[in-house]
């Protein structure tokens, strides 16, 4: 992409309104709009990063046998009434009538709908075990949205939805999505730990938060040192063998971890001092197992190998991906701006040309852009006329992986400059060792 | 994907509700759900087939110069008393009240909040041609929805909205996404044909729909014989050049077309009656120049050339892709099914064991789906003990492109039957001639 024809609205000003710095390079580095209280448009550059976490996402869904379906955002208040939430939900739900006068509401979440849709075709034990999930828009009216995307009236949710025989049946489903979150968030460098989480009144030891680690967390965790170690399930984990799986969660919830809520002082001051890691941390998934309380009250059964009729026993797993990405940023950034993970950056280049209208510059960076373009790399081409150093300041601020610098001296020497965004380190090659660095030629 | 792990509820019965083949064959394959009045889950073959579409879609989005967004679904309505539109848009806007009693909208659109987002950024022409779209959930509370997703209340749209200088680079702007929108109808394996439409009060004649010939359209159209054989431009098209762009929109607009309510008579009886194609239609898509309608009284303006501001000039692009799967089904069923074309099929290939717990037919099975998976190809395979009756009945109603069908006669010969499902063609071949046809070895 030629920066010249992309739409990139850098602030220079850091805006009064951002309270957290994540919510602050978003709004700088034109990633987002704010359009109302707690409501966003995604810009081009925040669009493809949305775009790059949620194809992880996806893609370790879809590696642990969940399938993508897509439920709309408006939901009917009947399907509510029959679980009971339509009157417990409180004002965070926002309700409304549509021109028959009818409650409808906007979905903060989708049990109700995906119960209802397995109750229409699902009949047999023989069709389980069964996992839907969605990418879609939820509403939640916070009475105090705030913190840009990580806290947000509308925002993007998955949310995936088991369905089970029985509670062993439930526990493995639940496993998978535990082990499915440990390759997702690992995959998009960040180091996620699980910690046990409150299960209410539906008691049972099936709740896990996904917390990563970050200064500028939003709440007090404590953790055994071990995590920050442990191995993380590779791409050929069978995720049809639930003893395999079991045993990846065993491993992973044995060292003590706990959110400030369920924060046991006993047993923490079992764990030696030097093993105690007391930080910050930041809530980026949510997996649940509820069994029977949405199944029972809106008869979603199936026939048992007994020939009886068995409540499904369900749980749901959520990741919120536009949260995520403020996550992600508030993990990663320095004082000049954004450093992605090369998993989830927009572009992974950006190449700048130093002196646009010089013939030998020019010709330089067409021929790289085709070129590492054709190498399957994204490509930010900084064409315009901006002085040198807005440039620089635009691409840290942005914080692509790699900058690829081309000035009228590099290239009359035959050479071109890199930059890792991370290390701040440059290096100086020739273009056809910047090629082979990034798998071109 | 195995279809023992697949989500695939076919129905036998003819769902009663629906009126047109689409919806029953959406019905029946399990692609969608209905949740409440104009309103459906997309099941996991129907997510499959949106995906593809919406995918090419975007890369035609691209090609021509648009960029990628993502606004939300509920508006302020605030901006839309900036247009005047939130009182005239009627009772089909689904309006509510947030918590703090706030009017909000659920978008029937979106150009009130994208020229928002114009206005609070671009300053200046240099920073002009700009594209932006989305494809974001719309709401639309129709009186009467029915037809399934062909005329729903929610429902997906991609919507492009353009800003210009002048109403000259408003005009190079329409008409690079004419030939965007002739580009991806066609990779969809449809034959869209642009007709003149209303611009009503605003006038001129930039506006046109984009229909599809199809035995069971909605309306009547009537067109030159000559669209039946005008090429289509192809990948290579340089939609940086205005001349070579408006050269073809020129060459689709000269033969007559016109729907219904633009029809003239007098000019379509000047067309030989061997030329004249009068036919059923189905609208796919509406391209819309409406200069400063929404620029002027939303002061979304920028300093020109000539240092004075200008207000832009703009126009906004549609295409419903939920809509549209409904629309390639009326024009490729037969009584068995859907035909899909092979761009947008959820799958490519159906392969049929059909004795699964035959060893030799699991064996050949196996080993053909992890060799067509690998050539690229996605692959449903029916390894369920339904008798073979019925899976051939799924595989067409389904409609893939390609049913691959290993039954233990065979594979004692040594070969496998393939059938083409619109040709209905059948062909015997070794497994190695099989991989060969489709790429894989």
């Amino acid at each position: 992409m030629r920066l010249s024809r992309f739409f990139l609205p850098i602030l220079k000003e850091n805006p009064r309104e951002a309270e957290i710095v994540s919510h602050r390079l978003m709004l700088r580095a034109g990633m987002i709009k704010q359009q109302a209280a707690g409501s966003f448009s995604w810009l081009p550059l925040g669009k493809r990063v949305l775009d790059k976490v949620c194809r992880i996402i996806r893609e370790e869904q879809n590696r642990a046998g969940a399938l993508e379906i897509m439920m709309p955002t408006i939901q009917s208040a009947e399907l509510w009434r029959e679980s009971g939430r339509y009157d417990d939900y409180g004002d965070e739900m926002l309700r409304l009538k549509d021109r028959q006068k009818r409650d409808m509401l906007y979905g903060p979440t989708n049990e109700e709908m995906v119960t209802d849709i397995f109750r229409s075709y699902v009949k047999s034990y023989k069709d389980l075990p069964l996992n839907l999930y969605h990418i879609q828009w939820k509403f939640r009216d916070e009475m105090r949205p705030r913190f840009g995307v990580m806290r947000s009236r509308e925002f993007l949710m998955k949310d995936a939805y088991s369905f089970d025989l029985d509670y062993e049946g439930a526990k493995a489903a639940y496993n998978r999505m535990f082990v499915s979150y440990l390759r997702t968030f690992t995959r998009m460098g960040l180091q996620a730990i699980p910690m046990r989480a409150d299960t209410g009144p539906i008691g049972g030891d099936l709740s896990h938060e996904f917390i990563i680690l970050a200064d500028t967390g939003e709440s007090q965790v404590y953790c055994h040192r071990d995590y920050l170690g442990l191995p993380v399930p590779g791409a050929d984990t069978d995720f049809g063998n639930d003893t395999e799986i079991a045993g990846i969660v065993r491993e992973w919830t044995t060292p003590y971890a706990a959110t400030d809520e369920m924060h046991d002082e006993a047993a923490w001051s079992g764990v030696s001092a030097d093993d105690q890691v007391s930080a910050r941390g930041i809530e980026v998934g949510h997996i649940f197992h509820f069994g029977e309380k949405y199944s029972k009250p809106m008869g979603a059964s199936v026939t048992g190998p007994d020939g009886k009729e068995h409540h499904v026993s369900m749980g749901s797993y959520g990741i919120g991906p536009s949260r995520l990405i403020a996550a992600i940023i508030e993990a990663f950034h320095d004082d000049a701006g954004i450093i992605w993970p090369e998993s989830v950056a927009p572009f992974d280049i950006a190449l700048i040309n130093m002196k646009p209208g010089d013939q030998a510059c020019d010709a330089v960076c067409e021929d790289l852009y085709a070129r590492l373009t054709n190498a399957g790399k994204d490509v930010l081409y900084d064409d315009t006329d901006q002085r040198a150093g807005g440039k620089f300041a635009t691409a840290d601020l942005i914080g692509l992986p790699w900058q690829v610098i081309v000035g009228p001296r590099g290239v009359a020497a035959g050479e071109v400059e890199i930059k890792n965004r991370k290390s701040g380190e440059r290096e100086t090659l020739s273009a056809a060792g910047l090629l082979a660095r990034f798998g071109g030629h």
